[in-house]
């Protein structure tokens, strides 16, 4: 009935120093932008085509999109960019490195940061320069509504409200849609569509750079989901996504 | 009262190799993309910030956008393409060059093509390949709106009702805006601002790359326009905009 196209951003700096990003706005890089073009090429390849394309107010999602509709002659795409689908907030931990902090806390408490459902990171002080209540793309926001932190359950409540209110019924009203996001953003999204219980969602990892494709029925439910191109290098990707917080 | 800031798009493919460009959507060149992250440099060190950018669907105006906002650090400012500040529209010129045209037709013949007012170059047929009726981005308009000629005077026709229902409103709202547009997109804005006259705007030259501000009164009326950096720098460039259409 409806296909609906979801892409992680490419490779950003902080993902290579194996660092925890969050709301911080680092770059693509050099593999993020060959990522992101492989994706628009691949997309243009298999015939894809869109009406509106959504994003994050995060840079590393922006280029993503600008460099994939770029490789399918569609730059002139109205492209909405929306906080909502920001990466998960990581509080304190904004810039701290995963293997570092997995030898210091250990293995089991990064996963819970990285993972848990419902445990937030410790949260950034409101006055802390790596927060985002002085952003000005933030500045229409109430600052209280400006996470110090986000456990998976935060994010979901806050994409949630994007999507039930601009992305859903623009799919219903017959556009093809393209989200580019975050980890965490898209895995909100997804156990939302698929209904993944808060459990099982600490195994879902979405790998950089490869369209993930769901097609839905008519009332926006999945019947099926699949990376595009190749499913061997899609898995191994996002294996690597899970191991990154072992020390 | 207000300020507005113009930016015709950094050197394309098809100005270094002197062809009539029109609604062919060519690429900058890397000439280009230097010229349009040296604007974006050049507005953030002289305190410039925007709440709105305007572009037209060409990608060579969106990439100089998207470039000029990078510099700033604000690629997650909303972004508004829309047809209408799309480049004056060159017929069946477009894709010729404009030296070897001057050879062939002379070079006053040359400069009516480029700058007489009110006559357009000789129209594209409606089915050629080097016209815009079958491409996606155009759908939504009556296909006898997209054009296969325009004279500056259609070009103003149909600039106008963009910038005075959707630009206007926004300054008088207290946006700041930034247009990334083209050299006779521009100059028709330019010409409505001034009320310069039919014969006068053959004279008018816009120069790529280079933030272009008007300071602007309480009822849009121009108080005052400079380029911004190197005055002298401008000029020149202008002057060679001015003599592209010489054998």
């Amino acid at each position: 009935m409806y296909k609906l196209v979801l892409i992680r951003h490419g490779e950003s700096t902080w993902n290579l120093e194996n660092r925890f990003t969050g709301w911080t706005d680092v770059e693509l890089t050099p593999t993020g932008v060959d990522q992101a073009r492989n994706a628009g090429r691949l997309l243009k390849a298999e015939g894809y085509d869109f009406d509106v394309a959504y994003t994050s107010v995060l840079k590393r999602a922006i280029h993503t999109l600008n460099h994939a509709l770029d490789e399918m002659d569609r730059d002139w795409l109205p492209v909405v960019k929306n906080w909502r689908l920001n990466e998960r907030h990581y509080g304190a931990l904004q810039g701290l490195n995963k293997a570092d902090m997995a030898k210091q806390y250990g293995d089991e408490q990064v996963l819970v940061w990285r993972r848990s459902y419902d445990t937030p990171p410790p949260a950034l002080d409101a006055n802390d320069p790596r927060g985002q209540r002085q952003d000005p793309r933030y500045g229409k926001l109430n600052p209280e509504d400006v996470p110090l932190t986000e456990c998976l359950k935060d994010t979901v409540a806050r994409v949630l409200p994007f999507w039930n209110e601009s992305i859903a019924p623009a799919i219903k009203a017959g556009k093809r849609i393209v989200i580019a996001a975050h980890g965490n953003s898209i895995r909100a999204l997804v156990k939302y569509l698929d209904n993944i219980g808060d459990a099982d969602i600490v195994g879902v990892n979405i790998p950089n750079g490869i369209p993930l494709v769901y097609e839905l029925d008519e009332n926006l439910k999945p019947i099926r989901h699949y990376y595009l191109g190749d499913a061997d290098a899609a898995a191994k990707a996002a294996a690597a996504v899970a191991s990154q917080g072992k020390a």
